[in-house]
């Protein structure tokens, strides 16, 4: 099965077009035509089983039935900084949507490596997941800011951040976060966070958790906080 | 902190010598001379914390102190088809060694769309992974061998096989296994198993288990399996 991606679609439309990409997509490389079935999703919770109108470079399409997922009874919201690297977060962009996350965060610390971060291409990356992973709600990306600024934004009722247990003990995430919550973790960059960022983040009223006793990545740390908090809701 | 990797020591070395690709990465690239303090693993749960004697093209430690690390109370087998791309099947060794996992073996299916899959490029990649992680044991990779020679062959108490639930109402692995056990996980191809490959596996009695409700590519589902048995046991 395929899902396409059209943003501007409302339960209320009866027809709709295939973004150009989609399109291309849709009728050359799957080669589908007049009559055949389509299913797109608006990325925002709703899936519309159609059929095919038009089939050249516009493909339209009639919508039968529209199918309604509601959001997951808990949010994961992961705010890490950007790699030095841009294939690692785009990888964790990749997998996170995949497994399932609500909300993606950047933010720049202290010891960030990279300042700058184009969320076109991350939202490319995150569409597509979406669609190979056959979900119908897109999460949000938020744009790169400053630590401060981030910590002080974050609403979420359950706040953690994620520091390699050192003298202090440290608990695990999936042992310290409590089901059917509304999550947000802070990883850190690859130079680790600073000691006043910990002290800013603690502060806000993170509370600080462990992912395991190996040193990670940081694309690894943020996939693997995303599935703790996936794994303490399945 | 480095980790350096020396497959041939033993707890009874007084000294050793680092092989020519971490001798160059300890004195060219890291600039580290004689006299200065090395970490050296031999993947078998062993860190040989040593000084540099001789710096040059070889690099000659003598070993100070031996910390041995037990195994993990659990073992977690992941037992996967090799993907089409191999970047991905690679990104899965490096993510699965970093966050633990004790082998990973490989198998052809009746739609695995890779059949021959070279076992030395994936062991530089678990090595570099481990030292990365900081790790001292390094996990059993198995070359791939036919799917039915697997399942035959597998000896794990714990036996799953990942399946998108269709009709029949699937567990999630981190519901269904139990804390401290040696695992084994099934994970096919991106083709999917056949029908008679599933019937092969539950008759070798591996248990049909589910990953959550989104359909996951291959290594996305390896390296979730791999996880929900990290933190079964965290």
């Amino acid at each position: 099965m395929h899902l396409f991606y059209q943003p501007t679609l409302t339960p209320a439309d009866a027809a709709g077009l295939l973004t150009d990409e989609d399109a291309r997509h849709a009728t050359r490389t799957l080669r589908l035509g007049v009559g055949d079935a389509l299913s797109v999703t608006d990325g925002r919770g709703n899936r519309y089983d159609s059929v095919i109108t038009k089939a050249d470079k516009h493909c339209a399409f009639r919508v039968q039935t529209v199918i309604e997922t509601p959001p997951r009874p808990f949010a994961v919201r992961i705010c890490v900084a950007p790699t030095k690297n841009l294939d690692r977060i785009e990888w964790f962009i990749e997998k996170a949507v995949e497994l399932g996350i609500e909300r993606i965060s950047f933010f720049v610390g202290q010891h960030s490596e990279r300042r700058i971060l184009k969320l076109e291409r991350i939202e490319k990356i995150a569409v597509a997941a979406m669609k190979q992973s056959l979900q119908a709600w897109l999460p949000k990306l938020d744009e790169a800011i400053p630590f401060a600024k981030l910590v002080a934004s974050v609403s979420e009722s359950q706040r953690f951040v994620a520091h390699l247990p050192e003298n202090v003990p440290t608990q695990p995430l999936i042992r310290t976060a409590t089901p059917t919550g509304q999550y947000a973790v802070l990883i850190g960059p690859e130079g680790d966070f600073s000691a006043s960022e910990l002290q800013q983040a603690t502060q806000a009223g993170f509370q600080m958790v462990t992912l395991g006793p190996n040193r990670l990545r940081t694309e690894t740390a943020a996939l693997s906080a995303c599935q703790a908090l996936n794994f303490l809701n399945q």
